[in-house]
């Protein structure tokens, strides 16, 4: 499992290798914030906090077991989720990141395999 | 904005045009089911109470405005969720139906527009 120090590198990659992702937020699961790199200053724990209840919603009737990652669309850009046992990784698009919801989301995979 | 009675032919379309996809939900945004057709037999109320609940998660700080899309990655499948003004439609893949998301996601946005 990653820690904050193995995924600073990574997170800072990814900022640098897709352009208008907008920041990247790493958290533990219950919301509370390790790192985080915004273009624009806003509260990362507030998001945090807000992602980690979604992902705490069970689902059970779909019987397909937990959530792991989610792809949000809002009037204005994404945001994009992903989580192991410990920590999520958040990512936040604009309207001109559409075409980039794939690859960020694959990317963040990635370094939270 | 569409009706019950204009949308389920248009999910039966997409039902049988994806062949991977496992069902598909109508509701209204409070989770009160209108329509629902699933592979296997589910409890359709729960899954779309749950979906209602986090479409209401506010992420204010983001500030990119309301949700109306959701692409959740579980365990063994997926959940799309789009909603509109009153309603929302919710489709389920399971693990198969990886390379699917993408269309499903654009077919369900497509007839809540």
């Amino acid at each position: 499992m990653s820690s904050k120090e193995e995924l600073a590198p990574k997170l800072e990659f990814i900022m640098s290798e897709i352009s208008v992702c907008e920041g990247l937020v790493l958290a533990k699961n219950n919301g509370e914030v390790l790192l985080g790199q915004t273009i624009t200053e806003m509260d990362h724990n507030s998001i945090a906090k807000s992602v980690s209840k979604m992902f705490k919603t069970k689902i059970v009737a779909l019987n397909k077991g937990n959530m792991s990652e989610m792809t949000l669309g809002l009037d204005e850009g994404f945001l994009i989720a992903v989580k192991n046992k410990n920590l999520m990784v958040l990512g936040f698009l604009g309207s001109d990141g559409k075409s980039s919801v794939g690859l960020l989301l694959r990317q963040l995979k990635n370094i939270m395999k």
